[in-house]
């Protein structure tokens, strides 16, 4: 029976490894730096090393499932990644065959947005729950989507990207080179450029001094808004509705039980999730919009870690 | 073997019923029209006589399944239609049970929108298609999305509805009273709505001397279109763009090979999929973006009607 299986959360800060038993209990944790100069192949033998680690240290045997959560768009059917926006050098590269060849083990890879869908279904506040949307608010915006039990990944891998979906016709350029997309609104980006903008006029007098000098964030609108500060107010009250606004396209389309909002931004919580909850009344049809819970994350930085580990359990993908 | 089915097109103007085959062919057609102000009783006799009529014409026997398209949302799991825009009296209507304790036959229901997605598959532009989202741009705006090869219908059947998504946070209200949704710039009404605010100001001349005193509608602003009228063109550039931006959203969601835009609005042709191709490289990514097809309906006014003939054979739901 399979009990325990190892996950990799493949992050642009750190590689973290870990055993994950079937009740989502994290052991065996062990975490480097990750050197995004390096490039795949030297990346691919820290991972190995790290695995091995981590599953001997265990007593997990040779044929212990491994996840890995990835940071940018692959084809999970193929294995292969098309290119990470944060680590230099990977193109198209076999990510799932390399460690298949140099661990000998079962393999799942995963879209670390996808991989926390599956986490927070699995292990978090969708437990029980068949149809679920996560949003993961960060740097960027990814996410997953699971509908009828089974996530939505498309036959190249290329769906769920929930933060680029747009919101507005005209809206601002996203950083993917489109226009209006959620993430140009949500983004830890575009929160840092909307506060930027709004300091230097005299409507960010408070925003100007909460900040003091230090390059402006969402952490640090976030502590304004909190202080009640107007203007911090106003950005995350036109990103939260930009929020709202994506979230009903998705219950339109999926009629989910739950939507999930998670990432670094979405720690923020009522200040942005309020005015998502009146975005999500003005874009979204009620009967739809009355079936379903717009919550936070409850995994908090083990998401991708314990979607990874959902992605090995969860080994039967529909696709594969 | 399965090699014929009954197909059931329940429409707002006529009841249409025929026998369907493997291959598609159409046989034993019969319509008569809707008297909307009857109520669902009424219409359920109406129906139950025009089934067992072709039915018996075609000499099938009283187990072969029954597809139905419906013209408003509905659960198809428990076979209730929730309301029908364009029908007086239904509300929460079991009408699956209806039909199937008065024919003792197999009944399968699916919205039309739903419906001309699975026709417009097995049937018609999607043939071996495994990923398909279909627009039906008429009146309003429906249609539905195929994941690989599963409909996405959602718990309660309150999926699909791509003419729901935003397209502007501050865009026109929608007929289903949401702010800036596709429909609100490519349905029928909305495309009224702009001649009839463009017929009133200079530019608008040419397309007022077109409809020479009659209510503006999509097929007058599609013709003006066609003799170079600026104003006719400015407005399905508009509608046409808004449609590639939803489009767009969709293609980063589910990655699909094909999307097919039927309807009668979609009749219109290349004066509108050609800014909607326009607005889809300004709101998807060019990955997704270039392994899919965008293309026109190939089966005009039977797409409901095949669609309900899909639904038939394809008798082995996920989820019922």
């Amino acid at each position: 029976m399979l009990d325990r299986v190892v996950a990799i959360d493949l992050g642009g800060t750190n590689l973290r490894a870990a055993v994950v038993a079937t009740d989502g209990a994290i052991s065996h944790h062990h975490s480097i730096p990750t050197d995004s100069e390096q490039g795949p192949e030297k990346i691919v033998g820290r991972l190995v090393g790290l695995i091995d680690e981590v599953a001997t240290a265990a007593g997990l045997g040779p044929d212990a499932p491994t996840g890995v959560a990835v940071p940018g768009p692959l084809d999970p059917h193929r294995g292969i990644v098309y290119f990470m926006p944060n680590l230099k050098g990977w193109r198209d590269f076999p990510l799932g065959d390399a460690l298949r060849s140099r661990t000998a083990r079962p393999i799942r890879l995963g879209n670390d947005g996808n991989c926390a869908a599956l986490g927070e279904a699995r292990f978090g506040a969708g437990v029980g729950v068949d149809d679920l949307i996560y949003f993961a608010l960060g740097t960027g915006v990814g996410g997953g989507i699971i509908s009828g039990g089974r996530l939505i990944d498309g036959p190249h891998g290329l769906s769920g990207e929930v933060g680029h979906v747009v919101v507005a016709l005209d809206g601002p350029r996203c950083h993917c080179g489109s226009i209006g997309c959620l993430e140009a609104y949500v983004a830890g980006w575009a929160i840092s450029r909307d506060a930027e903008l709004v300091a230097t006029t005299t409507d960010g007098e408070r925003l100007r001094l909460v900040a003091a000098g230090d390059p402006l964030n969402a952490t640090l609108v976030a502590a304004a808004a909190a202080a009640g500060d107007p203007a911090a107010l106003a950005i995350l009250e036109r990103a939260g509705r930009a929020l709202g606004a994506a979230i009903g396209a998705l219950v339109n389309l999926f009629n989910p039980a739950l939507v999930v909002v998670g990432g670094g931004v979405g720690t923020i919580g009522e200040a942005l999730l309020a005015p998502a909850r009146r975005g999500l009344a003005d874009h979204s049809f009620p009967t739809a919009r009355a079936r379903m819970d717009l919550v936070s994350s409850v995994l908090g930085d083990d998401t991708a870690l314990l979607g990874a580990a959902a992605l090995a359990f969860d080994r039967a993908s529909p696709r594969s």
